[in-house]
């Protein structure tokens, strides 16, 4: 057993920080788990994370941890919340700082160090390890709030799609229905949408039209102050 | 010297929690702040916090150490970001996560404990310990992202108060000027505002009316959802 070295006058709680991943795979949300190797909730599904190094911050751990445990690299995690609860895990008194992310399903691809991470639908869950559930769930509630203001939903869209693809998004996310030509025309109406290719001469009534997340206009409009209403 | 009795595998990070307490005197947006009592920084303005106990939540030290610094007691505080870059704090690693809460100036009274508690005009704020700096202005920020989605700022008023006192309110926190009459409309139309008290008969035009925050309309709005725009 390793010795207990590190010494301080007061009691030190650990600190770990896990992280919520979250896809699209055109119907459903997805969320990123893996399968715990070691006890406490050996074989449980739980949210990738780790421990804070002494030498790193949160978010360096945070993104550390991430592509250790699931191949992502280089993804853009935001913080949410700082869970503190003094039973939260059977170990010892450990802090969590919770992060979110959204990804496209297509830049996931599983790796060695990946062999045990999975995406699971958020309406299809297994039973989560610690209090995980309880951040998957926040997570949401962020992820919610914040696709009303901000365009946080083409992030898990391919660079390119249809109109279908983005009201299905907004869809699972707000776990609503919407009108097909209500939505269509909200979105238009916004202007962060660009035509992603000419369309074809020939194309018949059917063919969708296919869109791009316009950047440069959702700066303009942010600047401006703006909310979806739906 | 205490006895460093307390031992780890691993190096663990000290944990503290930080308040950001706004207040508003009708003019400007107000910070509470307490005068350091021992090094580092002693001597120095910061913002009222301490670490967290082995034994109680985070947010239940941010409460304990705002009611012991300032004698400010039952505030409703709210988590906003955890601050954890690994050099912020000269003793040791400390991750500090930061609450922050809006407190009507009449409720505040201090005690003996909060001798060295003062409030400063968030424009003219002392070069502070620590990151508080970085700490207050994220506050900030978050309260103004919060003040077009939720009416907070009503938090921040007395019950009772006029509509110029609301007008100054939203232009201290979001830093702009409105128009008069523009702003007038469009806090009535959101219909949160209820008359305080009937209009004296023998009222002159230069009584300014006044009104309360409605809090049964305003969950109602919430559900809809909106977006107070400017």
């Amino acid at each position: 057993m390793k010795e207990l070295k590190y010494c301080y006058k007061y009691p030190h709680p650990a600190v770990a920080t896990d992280c919520v991943i979250f896809g699209f795979d055109g119907m459903s949300i997805k969320v990123l788990l893996i399968q715990r190797g070691i006890e406490p909730y050996k074989g449980q599904w739980a949210l990738p994370g780790g421990f804070v190094g002494i030498d790193e911050s949160a978010e360096e751990c945070a993104r550390r941890e991430l592509q250790e445990e699931t191949g992502l690299a280089g993804v853009s995690v935001e913080q949410f919340h700082t869970f503190s609860d003094i039973n939260r895990d059977p170990r010892e008194r450990v802090i969590s700082i919770a992060y979110y992310a959204l990804v496209k399903l297509s830049e996931v691809r599983g790796g060695d160090d990946a062999s045990k991470a999975q995406w699971f639908s958020y309406n299809d869950i297994p039973s989560l390890a610690f209090d995980h559930d309880c951040i998957l769930r926040m997570a949401l509630r962020h992820l919610r709030d914040r696709i009303c203001f901000e365009p946080v939903g083409f992030d898990l869209l391919p660079d390119v799609f249809t109109m279908t693809e983005l009201q299905r998004l907004y869809e699972a996310i707000l776990g609503v229905k919407f009108d097909r030509r209500n939505f269509y025309n909200k979105m238009l109406k916004l202007e962060v949408l660009t035509s992603a290719e000419p369309r074809p001469e020939n194309a018949s009534r059917r063919t969708p039209s296919k869109y791009r997340f316009n950047a440069e206009k959702y700066a303009e409009l942010k600047q401006r102050g703006f909310r979806l209403e739906f």
